[in-house]
């Protein structure tokens, strides 16, 4: 991790609801994180994930430290990113914490689940699964950033994509 | 950056097209990104773009050190992520380099342009730009992902998303 200049740069930072009221306009496919490991299944809804280079094949995985599934995933060093579809939409509100659902098992009990290669959850029928393992981490204020190598990719044809822009789902044709 | 384990994880990573595939189909927002300095004004589009942490307001990008943006970027230590809109679509291509557009200059001319604090370039129109300075950087394989700390938002209302989905374009009502 470099520091670019410590001079002053200009200007002070933006306060905190400018900026979440900012990104709530930054269109980004909705994916379920999961994991497995010793004490069990976890996960939780996702925007903040995103390509990162082919060269090794990694994506990233944005964490508030303060999450239930924070230990659990560090602990485990896998993960699987489920781009979810349309039908998904529920079960991603679940995963997200809505109606104060905190159970694992209960958020799970919503989904139809199989394993690729690391065993954690895949998704049946989710747009695209990435099975990754963790190679490292980097700490940004209240959040680490995950970087994941891929070990298995699985799709499923003739779903509708889902997408969160301006504080709603939207669905996609493929 | 902890290296979270040495031991042996399961499987090979997947082969380069198959992860290319598999994030054809994570829908992400278009983003043009700018930057100014005593070189001029440079820009590139990227997908690759998403929310860190609002503790302190940070967003991050991924960039190819290959990418002719990419050692103008690091010295002006500053730039503006550009949201683009649903009209913005030829732009977009533009600046990701189709027809072989490498002059910075003829990127530019295809869209209107302001200055928020940093002197980088806003995109008139755009659906969110955040003006931001570049507080660290870290190295993954082929890219550097650009932390950016942010000194202004501005958006437009009434304005169409446009998210990139299974290698094409959508727009999305706001």
């Amino acid at each position: 991790m470099n520091v670019l200049r410590e001079v002053e740069m200009p200007g002070v930072l933006v306060d905190r609801q400018l900026f979440r009221s900012g990104m709530a306009r930054l269109a980004a496919g909705v994916n379920i994180i999961t994991s497995a490991g010793a004490n069990g299944r976890c996960g939780f809804t996702a925007s903040a994930v995103c390509s990162v280079t082919d060269d090794p094949p990694t994506l990233m995985v944005c964490i508030n430290r303060g999450s239930q599934s924070y230990e659990a995933i560090k602990a485990n060093g896998i993960l699987c990113v489920n781009t979810v579809a349309g039908a998904h939409e529920e079960l991603s509100m679940r995963f997200a914490g809505a109606n104060g659902v905190k159970d694992m098992e209960t958020r799970f009990a919503g989904g139809e689940w199989q394993e690729l290669v690391t065993g954690a959850p895949s998704l049946a029928g989710a747009v695209v699964s990435f099975d990754c393992r963790l190679s490292h981490q980097v700490a940004v204020g209240t959040h680490d950033v995950l970087f994941c190598e891929v070990v298995a990719v699985h799709t499923s044809e003739d779903v509708e994509g889902l997408v969160y822009f301006g504080r709603k789902f939207h669905r996609l044709s493929a």
